[in-house]
């Protein structure tokens, strides 16, 4: 698939500089045909059956592997789940805390992460986004670490394997990583995937791989969770991280993301990084950047102005990217698809 | 709106008949227009920008004000969820239970909720499917009485009013009540709803009604809980039923459902339960029919041979229906779309 071909499988490209897919990535036309195609079918012939259910269960198994194969990790490892915040609530729910224990987090994280870590009850300790910081929080009551493996403010990388030094289970909120740069989850316990971001796939989909499922209970069982069960409800559960699934995918979201995880080039990481780094560069000319070289696809800079008035500003140029609330940061996603036409709108719209 | 203009919305009727809403209902035309309108502007204009996260909030409460109606309840008190099973473990896991605590649920309950129920870590008492059984089992220790308002398997209806006289918290899975029988759910303290059946809407979609929010706490926070949060994750949360608010609803579902709740007519509790009742009566003529008259519009039946052949042997003369594994029994549901001429087909086949 050349960069041409790979490019125009999305529309949204042809009108704008889409260059926010760190909330939602663009949509290719093959993942909205599969969308289309199976919601006309189930209007058509139902869904219910042997055929129906045979269908949802081979897609589900295919987006399994799917994902496995973005974070690189066996595919009985990995749950379908609906976001990254409902992967995050199962691993908190799943290791039991109790108030006197404490999770070790960033104060650079989304509240999908940091909202589940606080309804834990246990106490969490909010350090600097970096390893040093992160590694000297930790104490004999540290039950977790929970961090982004791409800062989604700043762009920053962390370094995992600094972090499983502590040698203490490693949540890694992957919603800026997977898809975007190369990822090899297997040694980190908990990693979490946002599909509908740099996989383009539809929302309410999602992947959380668990390194050892035997060792994580499962608090807030699916439709999916049980091989059998009693009329207590107590189960057997299935095998592998099967039992984390959190939900019935609708038909078509789940085509969709089969659809998605099928448009993407082999090149995808090398080109995406590639091209934010050109883009860094560029930028640098006329703005301060925050994200420091060779971390992500993130690329995010201090305006002169008010970060909101220049998003919308950009808006109106047919330039899409956003704001950081908060920290008068404004943030572009680049991806695979990219091109430098988009990078010379933004850079003129900033200039 | 007529009966052969409400029943004309379904493509699925036209080569079917469809007798399985109590598993999935079927999907009119306008609610896959909705699915597909929404996908292909997507696609086109880009998921992100201030217009469309407008158009998400807007669609969200259009739904909520739409399930509220259907449950009869205010507005405030619904909170949009992606399945049943979601709103059960909300509901338990707010509730905070210990080891020594018990909730009581019956032997006719579906995964979805016994599975939660168990999760809780709190002791289930699993009592016989009827009124006084239920009561019987509550003791000073009974934290939750937890139980369909209509058996997914029997079609029976509880008297929840009854229930109520225990004085203990009422958790009550509406899948097969909300959408097929009129409810007033404002009495009881946490009632479910399935859109995906008697309500005709995409998966992943749901409704919780919580009568007192303030007394429920936010365990498995979604993105929209928060009204205002910290960097630890500690937040405030939203007024109302929102802060239980499970997930990012797709934009295709979420105009799937506000379109599905704008197919149903003013008189379709009353027809359905007039054709419930005629095709129990029909049915009685040929097999055992368990569900009681008057119940619902499930109608259970044992058939004289094996459940599953017969399932299979209507399936291939276009009459769609299912088995209840373990039970002896296949069920038919009866919605205000359903004709003369589905029941006669279905008495047909099983004669």
């Amino acid at each position: 698939m050349t960069f041409e071909e790979a490019r125009a499988q999305f529309p949204v490209l042809e009108r704008f500089a889409y260059l926010n897919a760190g909330t939602t990535g663009p949509l290719a036309r093959a993942t909205v045909a599969a969308v289309v195609e199976n919601v006309e079918r189930d209007a058509r012939e139902g869904r219910s059956g042997t055929a129906w259910i045979e269908r949802v269960l081979a897609l589900r198994e295919e987006a399994r592997r799917g994902l496995a194969a973005v974070m690189g990790v066996a595919t009985e490892n990995v749950a379908l789940t609906e976001s990254t915040s409902r992967g995050c609530s199962i691993v908190v729910a799943g290791l039991g805390l109790a108030p006197e224990d404490e999770i070790v987090t960033t104060d650079h994280e989304h509240f999908g992460l940091i909202g589940s870590l606080h309804a834990s009850g246990a106490r969490v300790v909010v350090t600097g986004a970096d390893e040093e910081a992160i590694l000297a929080a930790v104490t004999p009551r540290t039950r977790l670490i929970a961090t982004s493996h791409v800062l989604w403010t700043t762009g920053r990388r962390l370094d995992l394997d600094a972090l499983r030094a502590a040698g203490v289970p490693l949540l890694v909120d992957g919603a800026q990583s997977a898809g975007a740069i190369e990822v090899g989850a297997r040694p980190y316990d908990f990693y979490t995937v946002s599909p509908q971001k740099w996989l383009c796939a539809p929302e309410q989909t999602g992947g959380l791989y668990v390194r050892d499922p035997e060792r994580l209970a499962v608090r807030m069982p699916g439709p999916f969770a049980a091989a059998s069960y009693e009329p207590s409800g107590a189960f057997e559960p299935k095998p592998g991280a099967a039992r984390f699934d959190s939900g019935f995918t609708a038909m078509p979201a789940l085509a969709g993301l089969v659809a998605a995880l099928g448009t993407h080039p082999a090149w995808r990481y090398e080109r995406a990084a590639q091209t934010a780094g050109r883009f860094r560069e560029l930028l640098s000319e006329v703005v301060e950047v925050v994200t420091p070289a060779g971390n992500s696809t993130l690329v995010s800079f201090r305006p002169k102005g008010d970060p909101a008035e220049l998003v919308a500003s950009l808006h109106g140029k047919g330039v899409i990217v956003r704001e950081l609330p908060g920290r008068n940061l404004v943030r572009a996603s680049v991806g695979w698809w990219t091109s430098d036409d988009d990078l010379r709108r933004l850079v003129a719209g900033v200039s």
